[in-house]
C-alpha cells in the first residue's frame, strides 16, 4: 500500500491569548493544507532563544486551544534546544522559547519535535487494520524503512506527515510516494 | 554486530593548487580524525552560491587529489543547490560553488552530498564477509532502518560515517552505536 508524504517545515500553533498579543487581528489564510480545515497562514514569527533566533516561521491556522512550536533537530541545535519528540498536544517537558511578532512577544514552553505519523480517519484505520506504528519503505538513492505512528481523527487526508531533517535524509519531497510495510 | 557513528558535519577536502589560492599557506592541524591520517584543520572558508552562502566551513586535511566540498542535503536548499549523492572521488556531475578563504576565491565543481557509509579495512572486510551494501538498524525515539555503503581501505578504523541530515532524523550524535543487519 502506497501513500503520499506531506512534508512539514518549523512552524508554529498559536492559542487566541498568545495570537493577540503577538499579532492584535485574527490570522488571515494563505492557502489551504491538505489536512481538513487547516491553513497555512500569511502570519510569520521570529523563534528566539538565548544562543539565537530563527525568523519567518509561519504561523499555521486554526488557533488551537495550545501554543506548539514543532521544529527539527537541526533547528534546535542552532537554537540550542533538546525539545522531546512528540505528537501534537503533548507538551510536558516541551522546551521553552520566545516568540517575537509585529505586535509582541511571548515566552512559552511548547517547542517540540513533531513525531513522524500519518493522518488517517477512524474508519479507514479500522478498515485497513492499522496497528499504531507501522514501517514506511523509502526507496530512491537514500533508501530505509522507519517507523511511524498511525495519528486517526474523525476528519483527514491519508497522507505521511515527516519533518525537514527526515525528508532530507532519505531525499524525500512534499507529494513523493512511499510504501506502507505490514499491513 | 556493533559500530560506532560519525557525524560528518558540511566540510570541504582541497587540492594543492586550490589551497594555494584560498590560503597560500599549507594546511594546519587542529585535530586528528578518527580515520588514520586524517585531520580537521584550523581553516575555515565561505561557500557561495548565486542564491546564499554559508560561512565557516572547515577543511579537512591532508590535502587530496581533488577538491570536494561535502554539504547536506538541507545545506543544498539553502545554497539553491542540487548535488548527487556519492563516494568521495567521484565528481561527475557534482555542483558548482565559489570558495573563498582569506587569501582569494575560487568557482569549482565538486560539490556533492556524501553517501552514507562505513570505513573498514580490506582485511576486516575480507574477515567478516561484508557484502557491498549493508543495512543499518537504529533504535531510539525515531528508529529505523538505513542502506549503508561499505568502503574499504588499506588503513580504517570501523565506523558508520552519516552527515548531518542522517543523524538529526534519527537522533544520532558522535559515538552512538548502532547495530549491523544481514551479517
Amino acid at each position: 500500500m502506497k501513500l503520499k508524504v506531506g512534508v512539514s517545515n518549523r512552524h508554529v500553533h498559536l492559542k487566541q491569548s498568545d495570537l493577540d498579543i503577538l499579532f492584535g487581528q485574527e490570522l488571515t489564510k494563505q492557502k489551504d493544507l491538505t489536512q481538513p480545515g487547516q491553513f497555512a497562514s500569511c502570519e510569520f514569527v521570529t523563534i528566539k532563544t538565548a544562543k539565537s533566533e530563527i525568523n519567518n516561521v509561519r504561523v499555521l491556522g486554526p488557533v488551537r486551544d495550545y501554543t506548539q512550536i514543532e521544529i527539527s533537530k537541526t533547528d534546535a541545535y542552532k537554537l540550542g534546544l533538546n525539545p522531546p519528540v512528540r505528537s501534537s498536544g503533548h507538551l510536558e517537558n516541551s522546551e521553552v522559547v520566545t516568540l517575537i511578532g509585529p505586535k509582541g512577544s511571548i515566552t512559552t514552553n511548547g517547542c517540540i519535535i513533531a513525531d513522524r505519523h500519518i493522518h488517517i480517519t477512524y474508519v479507514d484505520k479500522e478498515k485497513y487494520n492499522f496497528p499504531d506504528k507501522v514501517k514506511i519503505k523509502i526507496a530512491g538513492e537514500k533508501p530505509g524503512i522507519i517507523e511511524v505512528n498511525i495519528k486517526p481523527s474523525a476528519e483527514a487526508f491519508l497522507e505521511l506527515h515527516l519533518d525537514t531533517d527526515d525528508a532530507n535524509a532519505f531525499l524525500l519531497k512534499n507529494g513523493d510516494e512511499v510504501e506502507i510495510l505490514d499491513l
